[in-house]
């Protein structure tokens, strides 16, 4: 039942990242909840950087609607982490992520993420198609093309 | 497809919590990351409070294994949260939770949260039975009765 | 050398919080610098309920431009704490608190902070004079009388 | 009044840092209280990598006394930082550090800390003379020799 730890063949994009002392909790690992702030950290960076998004205020921002982490081994502070990502699901309104955390040591995934991100307008937070340049990088996160 | 917000009948055990001003990130609500944080205290406590292990270096600790976090609506530093708290599911060596945030003001759950926890023994970290107090403490938080 | 720690008599305002599993650091105490979330908290609260500053977009906000943390005595989640304040400086356009962290236990302060506030107008965030009703409020938190 | 920006040129050791998202606080810049996680890890990553020391359970481990920070200018998410580190003052056992950040741009300081860490035994925790190992490293990250 232990979940199979995936490569980083299974990724397509790669953000590294540091840890910081205060990840460590007292069970002398990385705390459980902020995995999530890495992962959330990739996502928006990749908004910003390649989507064109202007994040917080521009016209479309990305609103996250459900998380999901599996925990598959143990990562400690100081050790640097990488973000691995692909797009899983392409909606009209939502984007569906599959996320990887690999602790840089060439081991296969410590952590995999599912993150649903819904694109609204701001300042009413509605969903709304997503935006023609979002979805024409999204589909270069998909392994095997266009799902 | 919006997911139904469960109401406190749902849950058994609350845990009030305070929010912070850090908490509230660039979108102006709580961050995603930070639900997490709650959850994992309001789990936490109640293994020290009620069910006598000694954390982090009894003999017996939890490690999360694997947690979910379904986002229903917004929340924003300085409002108190509370978290509801049940249990789904008594496994031979682990539990999983049913959580859900409410943000105090009589309204439905803002977020809802499955959250599993292996019991290991320390210090190697390996998967044992549940406690009999544990078990015993965690069959209380069943809703309908023992799983 | 080792500094006083002051009792609950030094502070006028009180605000309670509770603290978080992940706010224990590796060496099994609260991380120092999440006291300074604790600290920024209760001064934001005080701005927002009492002071009538509408945060963060109103047309005044605060700018932190120095803080200073004495710790005095070990604290541990996941007991509650109180956060004391004082104001010890009323500027021209800036106000320094001085702040205090409680244990709940009775015990006086586990550490001290001196915190430094500009105000200033948005969006600019150019120092202004302090809006009226603020300093009005400020002069309530200042001990032995307006300074 | 408003202080200097400190270069560059001012600190011995640097330790490249990756900001989060999360850090970004409601006024839309890096929240006061995350710039001491980044400073502790600095000189924890110090300590683990350059003097010897095992952190959190090795004999001696270093507890913080007191920090201060001058917050000099705004700096935001996604840009990475780097703490730049040189030891102000060498006690019997206490060291006294000179911290600041660096946005990566070029730029003076952003912000300068002062952070004092006295050495103690474990688990005791009582004060203790700084190792040899520890005193010698440090004499390096003092500027213009030996204080």
């Amino acid at each position: 039942m232990p979940q199979e730890r995936p490569s980083r063949d299974a990724y397509v994009r790669f953000t590294p990242m540091t840890t910081r002392l205060r990840d460590n909790d007292q069970y002398l690992h990385l705390n459980n909840a902020v995995y999530y702030e890495y992962f959330d950290s990739a996502v928006n960076l990749w908004l910003l950087e390649r989507c064109g998004l202007e994040l917080p205020n521009g016209p479309v921002v990305g609103i996250v609607a459900d998380t999901q982490c599996t925990f598959l081994a143990e990562v400690k502070w100081p050790a640097p982490v990488e973000v691995g990502m692909r797009i899983d699901r392409i909606g009209r309104t939502s984007l569906t992520y599959g996320l990887a955390m690999f602790a840089g040591d060439g081991a296969p995934a410590c952590a995999v993420c599912r993150y649903v991100h819904v694109y609204c307008v701001n300042p009413e937070r509605r969903p709304t198609p997503l935006p023609e340049r979002l979805k024409a990088e999204a589909e270069r996160l998909v392994i095997g093309g266009t799902p």
